[in-house]
């Protein structure tokens, strides 16, 4: 059953299961299809097409899910299980934040190391976090093989930073920087941008 | 000029800022549109729409916008330089980081205090920033007007700290939980699901 899920399901399913863990805690046993999607505002149609694709289990008619069993099943379908190393790039202060970030372990993300071409902070260490230089870095990269990488190096570096990443192996780049990545076909993006998000809710604030 | 401005333009008006601050920084005086266009895969016809939202001044001919100028007017535009206060609620780790965060100042963003329900944090200080309980914070949100709150908290709580805000006076949530948040229609919710984020890299890694 575990072929290609669309990307839409993927986004979906984080937020699944944070409620399933919610209603988990809450000692309730069984979940349906529907009460998930009115939840969400979603139909129950999509909901059940999504969880058909994460978990062989089938619902039974009007009793549903047994929560535990699909909490299990999202997270290995989301690879929760299974720890990836990343290294981050530019300990200013938001690499910094996220290195001394402990939650993503839950999310099986595993910031190994941080790198940075200020020599005054190569060789020091944020929450346990070694900083390597840039050299260096591309050899713990190939030896370890990493293959995501998290940009939160200044915007004008951040298309440098990502070839660099590239170059040295990584398949997948984090981008904390609002800069416009331009990438080979088999490299994954994904953008987190936070000044567009608060530039939203600024704009929408002053309009009220 | 400066009426409704179309949230698909608020969204990418950070981007230009940041491309536009990158080009000044290299001595670069003026700007066409064709050439944002270009660097971020667009159509000319769009960039000079979402211009036109932003600046009166017009471009000139063949010669482009002054990017100073561009740069003053989308930040006027997205109220950098108009600082809004906001109250961040849940200080485990992820709520820790953020308030440590000097960075949002860039975004005419001050976060001026924390709060959360565990009365070990209430009255200690993250980075100079005062941990409120509830009952203080509620009082505090009234007396300095705060219309935007932060919502760090563990997903199963966000609701109600999201209900507790709206109450006191709040207009605007960031979520950082993955919990899906109802809100009144007058109350804007903008959500960092960073979660949905390391799950699409995570899949994506997977399959290559």
């Amino acid at each position: 059953m575990k072929t290609a899920i669309p990307r839409e399901t993927i986004q979906r399913l984080p937020k699944y299961l944070a409620y399933l863990k919610e209603i988990s805690g809450q000692q309730i046993e069984y979940i349906s299809s529907l009460t998930i999607a009115e939840y969400f505002n979603l139909t129950p149609i999509l909901v059940k097409k999504d969880l058909s694709k994460v978990s062989s289990i089938v619902g039974r008619p009007r009793v549903g899910f047994l929560v535990d069993n699909l909490i299990k099943d999202i997270e290995i379908c989301l690879g929760y299980d299974n720890m990836k190393d990343a290294l981050l790039v530019g300990v200013g202060k938001l690499g910094s934040a996220l290195l001394s970030y402990g939650g993503f372990q839950n999310y099986g993300l595993n910031i190994v190391a941080g790198m940075d071409s200020n020599p005054n902070l190569v060789g020091t260490e944020v929450s346990g976090k070694k900083i390597f230089s840039p050299e260096n870095a591309e050899a713990l990269i190939k030896r370890m093989h990493i293959k995501l990488g998290i940009i939160t190096a200044p915007a004008a570096e951040a298309q440098a930073v990502c070839d660099f990443l590239i170059n040295a192996g990584m398949k997948g780049i984090w981008n904390f920087t609002p800069a416009h990545l331009k990438v080979p076909d088999d490299v994954v993006v994904k953008n987190e941008n936070m000044a567009e998000s608060l530039a939203l809710l600024s704009v929408m604030l002053q309009k009220r």
